[in-house]
């Protein structure tokens, strides 16, 4: 390319607009759209409009596109004929707010308070997005075009296992067709430490439930004589984690590639204060398998934990019931290279050998993804580095990821494509817990960020 | 004494306003008396001021007594001077309602179908209570006098311990003298086969929380390197016992007495069908500890049971959280001599001892009460099996059950009394469940059988 791109106006435009993007981004967030709650579809469906929206009111050609769940928002500004093509990838849902009480102001109700935007999909992942909109917005308002040609593919069903997203990614390969992908749904390192995250955990996920009595019993007239469901869950969930923390399902480590050398000094390298980590936890003690640190247990070793489990009386004082069911909902993270379907299958078998008689086992799945580790050494990530430097004023550390975003998988496998995963929140954002938020200025530096982005994938 | 009590006119009575009692009974149900729900407490006093009224229309000196909870309604009927005194015991409250999506008619909305009366409390104890009431209003009407001396003590706090009836006791102690005590609060053995129940397990209720981090937390970020509540919940609750059903806390059997080979040929020789049994509960087998039959297994030997489950998330569809917390409600049975104190002491220890660092545990203690086994042999005893026989038509079969009332274990100690235990409802009347019923036949039988007994006591 024979374009200069000069950066500096598209840098002092988002800096004079700092606040009404803010003010935008809260109308984003008081829109209440819970994936995994049916009772909030119409809510999603507002929030694909008001994206759909925004990307139209920027210039890009968008559609928004029906799923069997869904919809999908699509948008593209393809102008930049020999310049590569960047696929952004978002979502506008976002995890179910409740603890409600816990929550200092209502997950729905954005409030900002000592320079943070408290609600839920403030990080994840409005905030993030709306970033990357907010900066080709500017380009093309100051520019009149991008650096770049750039897609936007934004779904609505992430938090609930992306299901109807690869199918859209096959049907539409043509139409997505790029060089990388660029996803905003991780985090920095830590407060000042800005990062690019290059391997990411995958999951599996599933729920399993212990059917007892037809329907809860008196535990006096009947106690000692049935099996009791949750006692009987509680010796399963029990038995798939050994005093070492490693799971006790058959072959569960078999496909693990081990750490390297390289990567487990590099993770040593990185600065980690244990006190401090649990402190802004609140625990006493961190705890996971035995002989990895925090950082590799987190990011490179697979888990196995219970989300929630329930049955029988919850209510207040006694009730001397034997419960007619009890259920777990049990998420595993992979590394590479294990594979999801396959566990996923060995977790039922070890709980339905382990299932004693007089109660039913039923063992349901949700999405599985696997795990996923970037070249660290591409042209791509050389420009990411740039772009993070640029706006967060410091080069980012490369780090690894715990959590799983199965699409960056798919881009692989369906479009051929690498991610760079650039993240601007932290983990101590509280994503996926009560009051959520988001640093203003990691707002703020992440659309510098994403705004040079676009530059340096042209140099 | 030299009086002959002719029960006919009063049988007659009874008879004849058969129809009247049961409309009379439903009155009581509509009040929604649930005790371990503080929201019902104006309810649970409502249903006190009804009894009070109850028994002072029946020509009883009654009072209602204030304690430090829900309050005790007093009745005396002491015009047989020379004659034995009984004095009846039940309660006014009753358990929770839920699950309510399984009720076919609402709990406090009493419903008559195919012969029997649907409501919570039906049977447990607002049905069988009642009897006694009409019982003794129907000697009073017709006969103009008891045969016996007569005291009621009605509390509304069985169903959460009734930790205000021992002090009630102890401070009444003079007032309360009695001879016999007469408990409605358990069931015949079968359809059709009435019965003395001469022993009861005790019980110890507990609650243990497992506290992991300060709120709930993204599973991806920080699983694998935080103690899980819920994983840590369900592996101490699996602790609990092994697959034999034996209870792993150390020295919980210490101090059971075992069987003899005179009860194990008592129970062996009471008609019971194990397919009958599962069937009418849904499951496809007993379950229990290695070496007892079910009888045996319910009404003699100790148990270790989880009411209820509950932490993290619940709804539709995966969270991926570590839960901050994790609650389990446990209550064990109890059998002579095991002590509630000192067995709930070592439970936490076990508890304790397991609990792994990282995350806190939290216990709690409900009532406890110790196991009961009266002398079969008295004339008390002898007298209830003439009341039996003449209410119901068949002479009762001598039976031990699983349940706990405490008052038992407190009447023998505070009051010098033993306790007839007389039950007129059916395991089958799902008390503590979803449906909760009282055959109308039993409900007359019971009638009759208690103005049956106040003649046989003094003949």
């Amino acid at each position: 390319m024979t374009d200069a791109f000069d950066s500096s106006t598209v840098d002092s435009e988002l800096r004079e607009n700092r606040d009404r993007h803010v003010t935008e981004l809260q109308e984003f967030l008081r829109i209440p759209s819970v994936s995994a709650d049916s009772r909030h579809h119409t809510d999603c469906r507002a929030a694909a409009k008001w994206v759909h929206d925004q990307m139209a009111a920027c210039g890009f050609a968008t559609e928004t596109v029906e799923t069997d769940g869904l919809p999908i928002v699509y948008a593209e500004w393809m102008q930049a004929p020999g310049a590569p093509t960047a696929l952004v990838y978002g979502h506008y849902d976002v995890q179910p707010p409740d603890p409600l009480d816990e929550w200092t102001t209502p997950p729905f109700e954005p409030a900002i308070r000592d320079g943070c935007l408290y609600a839920r999909g403030a990080t994840d992942d409005k905030g993030q997005l709306f970033t990357h909109i907010k900066s080709v917005a500017a380009w093309l308002k100051v520019a009149g075009r991008l650096p770049v040609n750039v897609k936007f593919v934004i779904e609505g069903e992430e938090e609930v296992g992306s299901s109807n997203l690869d199918r859209f990614l096959a049907d539409q390969k043509g139409w997505l067709a790029c060089d990388i992908a660029v996803v905003s749904d991780t985090a920095q390192y830590g407060d000042g430490i800005p990062a690019i995250t290059y391997g990411l955990r995958g999951i599996l996920a599933c729920e399993v439930t212990i059917r007892g009595p037809r329907q809860d019993l008196h535990s006096g007239v009947f106690g000692g004589a049935i099996a009791n469901p949750a006692n009987v869950l509680a010796q399963l969930i029990g038995s798939l984690l050994d005093d070492d923390g490693r799971i006790q399902v058959p072959g569960f480590y078999d496909d693990v590639v081990p750490l390297t050398d390289e990567e487990r000094q590099a993770f040593a390298a990185l600065p980690f204060d244990e006190h401090d980590f649990c402190q802004s936890l609140g625990i006493d003690a961190v705890s996971g398998e035995t002989g990895y640190t925090t950082l590799e247990r987190r990011w490179a070793r697979p888990t196995c934990d219970v989300n929630g489990l329930f049955g029988g009386y919850s209510g207040e004082g006694p009730k001397t019931i034997v419960p007619a069911t009890a259920t777990a909902k049990i998420t595993c993270r992979l590394v590479p290279d294990q594979d999801a379907d396959k566990l996923t299958h060995a977790l039922e078998q070890h709980l339905r050998e382990r299932c004693p008689p007089g109660v039913r086992l039923e063992f349901s799945t949700y999405h599985g993804a696997p795990a996923v580790v970037c070249d660290t050494s591409s042209p791509y990530m050389a420009a990411a580095r740039t772009a993070v430097e640029a706006g967060f004023g410091l080069p980012p550390v490369m780090i690894r990821e715990g959590g799983s975003i199965p699409v960056v998988g798919s881009f692989k496998e369906i479009l051929g494509a690498d991610t760079l995963l650039l993240g601007w929140g932290r983990n101590s954002d509280n994503l996926h817990g009560p009051n959520e938020h988001f640093h203003l200025d990691d707002f703020h530096h992440g659309t510098l960020a994403s705004a040079h982005l676009w530059a340096a994938l042209n140099s």
